[in-house]
């Protein structure tokens, strides 16, 4: 049934974006847009507007425009991130710098977040909403780029990193569904929780699935970011875990280029130092504190099966 | 008295700045606005803001949050149009990515759009309207780079692209201004046309003093723009006629490496094609355009010396 529900309002949102993307000038400022849109994906910022809104008894069909602005934005910051991370693929298919060049990802995108406000401005104080979580997503790229090559960093400092790149949109999406329906102001602050948790556990679940998940399942090569020396919260506390214990070999594998770096035996001192049921425990403890928050909100247990669902979804991810 | 009154309003445009810089964390997504929003400026669109509510009798301090909105919107412009075009100075100080690097031009830039918006959505009317210059500056832009290079493009494309380049936001400025102080629709279209016709004049200007203007007072290398073989109204019309009466020399110039070409040979030829002249005819048609724009709007004369003042600003600059 929720499945159901799921399925139902991420369809929905499919034949927006395709009718928005079919109303697209075909010219140089809109085409990457289009291309960028087009790549499958599965819509959990929109839909999360559509879910949020739907629980507090409002029409997803009346929240659609505001769904679509939650997923043009989600796709400027992919186009200029990916120009930030020098990344070639998106998805497998080249991006949008790569494809065309920088100056017009840098353009394209701007062009799409200024459409992005064209769906979200019919109310002030969501547009306010917005802005300030579009604002969190910005601080989080900044931060991320800060955190690059630091070796200092703490797990912390990581969190508060993926909060606000990853956790802080989706969160936002829901808090703005909550408002469209009028929904009371505590319950609005608990979805905004839930969303936050789940966002965080999402990442969490992501950074482990790249080191330990089985690379035919997640479709990318195993430990793909240890090869990389990026800073996840399973390099960081490995790291603290090591010095702690004088254990010396995963420095030693990062101060190798990344191609002579030998993964394996990165992952398997991972094991040993037991991060990875730490990592684990950590996404257990913030899927937890998600529910708890959706517990919260006040309205019948029965109509948050979707949300649960859209949990499970995101978290429930086999090895 | 006019004279005063614009005065006046950069002063509390400049203030008005002054404590929104000072209220800026200090780190590294937010110290290029700083820098940018710091360095010397006219502060025309902004002004514009205050002097358009003010024509229609609205207190211009309940406007100024928008006319900070609008020149956030211009310093973001500024930051990723100085990327796509290499530019190294920005009135002979670095650019932001010159000075901090691509990067970190590109999301501090977003990070300022997002702040733009943050203060210009009060009204949805009004951030409607703001989307819908924002998105003609970046075509403007858009079509600026996918004329660099062309051969084929006419005056007409030219004119198009400076009109979405530099006037839409002048006009957008004097149109957000008059509808905060609900002025009748009629009138905010005058105001509006009067702010294109103005920035059409302005940029066409701008292209005659970097050609024919005495350096000492531009403040800049003269042929600048020839040397750069940019196509501006005037290389562009200079080359039909040549092209008509089979006139080689500015074709032969244009062949040539930048450094090699003799712009003083390229400023003779255009002198004698008459193209000049006929720069300052199209200047003066838009300028007068304009004025006329002003006229139709109907409160009394007197209270549009102000913007009248703007326009004398803007366009009286000697050679």
């Amino acid at each position: 049934m929720s499945d159901a529900t799921l399925a139902a309002h991420r369809a929905r949102i499919e034949r927006r974006i395709a009718s928005w993307v079919a109303g697209l000038p075909d010219d140089g400022l809109h085409a990457p847009m289009a291309y960028l849109l087009g790549l499958p994906a599965k819509r959990v910022r929109p839909a999360a507007v559509l879910l949020a809104a739907e629980l507090f008894g409002h029409d997803p069909d009346a929240v659609l425009d505001e769904a679509l602005a939650i997923e043009l934005f989600h796709n400027f910051t992919l186009m200029h991130d990916d120009i930030m991370d020098r990344a070639p693929l998106r998805r497998g298919m080249p991006t949008v710098h790569t494809r065309w060049n920088v100056n017009t990802a840098i353009l394209s995108g701007d062009a799409l977040l200024v459409k992005a406000y064209q769906l979200m401005a019919r109310r002030p104080d969501v547009s306010a909403v917005f802005s300030a979580h579009a604002l969190g997503v910005c601080q989080g790229q900044q931060l991320d780029m800060d955190l690059e090559g630091r070796d200092d960093a703490g797990v912390a400092a990581y969190m508060e990193m993926i909060r606000l790149k990853t956790a802080v949109l989706l969160s936002g999406a829901l808090r703005i569904g909550a408002i469209l329906a009028d929904a009371p102001a505590a319950d609005v602050e608990h979805i905004a929780a839930f969303g936050e948790h789940l966002g965080l556990a999402f990442q969490l679940r992501d950074d482990l699935l790249d080191a330990f998940g089985d690379p035919d399942k997640v479709g990318k090569q195993r430990g793909g970011d240890l090869r990389a020396g990026k800073r996840t919260f399973l390099l960081i506390r490995a790291l603290e875990h090591s010095d702690a214990r004088g254990r010396t070999e995963l420095r030693e594998e990062l101060r190798r280029s990344t191609e002579a770096r030998d993964v394996d035996r990165m992952l398997r001192v991972l094991g040993e130092l037991g991060v990875e049921a730490e990592a684990v425990a950590e996404v257990e403890r913030h899927h937890a504190l998600a529910l708890t928050a959706l517990e919260a909100i006040a309205v019948p247990a029965a109509r948050k099966a979707p949300l649960r669902r859209l949990a499970h979804d995101l978290l429930g991810r086999t090895r």
